[in-house]
């Protein structure tokens, strides 16, 4: 039999905490042995799934870690440089979809990365990682064929275009040689005149409770590809921050992201 | 047997006037009776369907018109009111896509419509048509949804976001008791912020040579409904164009749109 | 100050029950005064919104009703039979999403509709509701047109194509004055020829775990009518019987369905 | 300046073979040196872009054929075996879109492939073959999502599912290490029960004068991918088969698919 997972999370009590927890719960792949939250969280000594017997508990001592095999870090970054401290003196698999990294905290990854293996995303949806991928490559393929990003998101989404919409047209531009600072036009108003050639265009669609909707429209003469991605459920990202989990503990040490994976699983 | 409704088409020589004239030619409920152009057009009698004995040829002469049971005029404000007069006198139903029309020739068409059938559209298509009416229907059905209309079209539009698209908004927002000046919304970028309730929002793509798409999005909570037109071929305006005519000649004097001839069919 | 409308939910302990539980705690339209479950139910004389002094309890008793305006129902054609008598007795608007009623129980729902109000759906997505009516209309006023449904649900569901595929099927046949046994066409597979002019072809996809997407698709020659209507959430059917009820405290005695109270509001 | 490719088409009086005509008039990549047709065409002789003097004209004669870089052949299996001798002669490189191939003229054709460079395909269109590519992609990266095909097209189509949708579904399970004999499911009418994991369902729409629509479907739990290509205009696949020919002259000798050409481009 194949032997569980030992798993902890850090940011435990945290939206994406909380949605790794209900997943993990019911997933035989894993074992959950921590969760860990900040000094003074009002979590702090709760059991995580209900009162029992010898009940998990949510935990911010350090010190009495129990043996991990890999951990999610949904913290911030003071959170993920204690978690870094610990999995590199331990040995542990890191995942992590923690941003706002400064200088600092990348060089000690970096280093970090030399010892262990650690997997950064900002985006945990397998989907969207697919996605960008078959992006890339269809911009390649077809060079000269007009490339258009279009994005629906709920009502209350203060941005626009999405930071993943930004991505993909990021990653397209950078497949055909370029950059999204020259090809990206944003509005389209009035007498815009014809399209300028090379360009990315996005289209912003809000409304109702839409979890997020990502299509890249590529146009040639006659013929068109699309490619879409639709989320439905918020859980995804965490469901994708535990598939990393379940890999990363078989990779080598390295700094890898969602794209190793797919790569990986392709070959 | 059916007799076959005696057409005259005015502005035969324009991009419309040419599709129509394909059209007709295999249409079996139309004869073809007239084809009028300008005086001084290259086509000024030159045979219609290539060079046979009694050929019907361009002509620029209203003297000389065969008894007629339909018009359809593609041809600019001045010649529009040339056919107008002769339509009124002869009892002839007109079907026309001009635009930028004056007061003064609205007038005039305001009491021909008093003793002639005269239709008038900016787009003939039958499904742009129906997809105005149904967009009305759902904007009054559920006031609450939020409203988005997206659109795509061919590189070289100028234009954005499209005319239909525009009427669209306009036509949702007047269902709802609002107008498309206090309701649109044609950018976001950067941080735009929440959506705006009551608002209608527009989004454009474009790319390769498509001919014309156009989708409006209603959202609500968990739900969604969308309607799109897809179109795929130029020449539907023509048959949009031929369709009315045949209804017409059926119908009184009065001025109609392409709404009423749905509506008329649907009782 | 609007005055609540008092309710009672007939089958509170079920599925439907629990979801309009839920969101009628929410509401401000909606003052919750009975929650009625059958005799000898587990949540017989619990709480329904967790122990407080004086909380609401689930109550299998009809004698000690409070004052009630709305009664929604989704308890099964015995629960409803009881319902039924007490509505009709106390001058209670209904709204019942019972299915298999048999022809007695039929003939006293239409007895109790010369007293008072009753609305019933088996489908009371608002969206779907809308859907219908704009196919509806679409068939009608494009006669001509090819029909095609297509309908995606998660890869549990054991039948297809779905009720609400085969209810817009059979709406969209009758609004052209045929009948889905004949225009309706189930299997395309080899061979099966050209397509037969007047038919309605269903196509069926299965996955994942969407919650249900209907598109009617309606084909002209190079144009073409899309209407789609896409589930994201379970709730809106709870949410859309809710809408029922506040509409229907409003209406004279009566039998309804989900469109009269969408014709109501459109005028 | 760069050297036109000098081009010669076999079948050049067949649908395709017009086709290509039209576009290479007006490609200043290509110069036209012979159109061959079949000993006996009504074309023979005659001018093949309107008379002119020193015009060119269809011929059927092999032995007066000017020096040639590349030969576009959509003749049938009998002009290709001549084509074919033709070219492994002269170093000129071949594309074919000929179908219905024996096993001695297959055996030629590898012989031939040894000196010279052969692309085939069944279809041209670079956007079937960039999806195809995609969806291979896809369906290995998400080895555990639900698979499902959807094609529409034209009601005069006969056959069901579509020649590149059964392609697409073989390259979908080969590339799972299946096959699509094994997972393919061509109907679900009735009660065909909860789908079946590994699986690829399949669904067709027909109608209007579609050109061709494509979309694999891909689906999660709480997200999924589409994948899809809509053909609107049919000259891509002749716009496919000229994209061939500038490719293949660059290359040396050996046996091509669409896919080669994507994939060169690619790095």
């Amino acid at each position: 039999m194949v032997q569980a997972i030992r798993l902890a999370i850090n940011g435990a009590s945290g939206r994406m905490g909380q949605a790794l927890l209900t997943l993990v719960r019911e997933d035989q792949r894993f074992e959950l042995v921590r969760a860990i939250v900040r000094v003074g969280s009002v979590h702090d000594g709760v059991p995580v799934f209900g009162e029992q017997v010898d009940a998990l508990r949510y935990s911010h001592d350090w010190n009495a870690m129990p043996p991990v095999d890999a951990m999610v870090d949904f913290s911030g970054p003071d959170g993920l440089a204690i978690a870094l401290a610990h999995c590199t003196e331990h040995g542990i698999a890191l995942v992590t979809g923690t941003t706002g990294i400064d200088a600092a905290l990348e060089a000690t990854l970096d280093q970090a990365s030399k010892r262990i293996a650690i997997l950064r995303a900002a985006n945990f949806s397998l989907g969207v990682a697919v996605l960008t991928r078959l992006l890339r490559e269809a911009a390649t393929a077809l060079p000269d064929w007009d490339l258009e990003i279009v994005e629906s998101h709920h009502g209350r989404k203060e941005d626009a275009p999405s930071g993943t919409a930004l991505a993909l047209g990021h990653a397209a531009a950078a497949a055909r040689g370029g950059s999204l600072e020259q090809a990206g036009v944003y509005t389209r108003e009035g007498r815009p005149g014809i399209r300028r050639h090379g360009s990315i265009g996005f289209a912003v669609v809000r409304g109702g409770d839409v979890v997020g909707e990502h299509t890249a429209l590529l146009f040639g003469q006659g013929e068109r590809v699309e490619l879409s991605h639709r989320a439905t459920d918020r859980s995804i990202f965490a469901r994708g921050a535990l598939e990393a989990a379940a890999w990363l503990v078989k990779q080598g040490h390295g700094s890898y992201g969602i794209d190793d994976m797919l790569q990986s699983r392709r070959s």
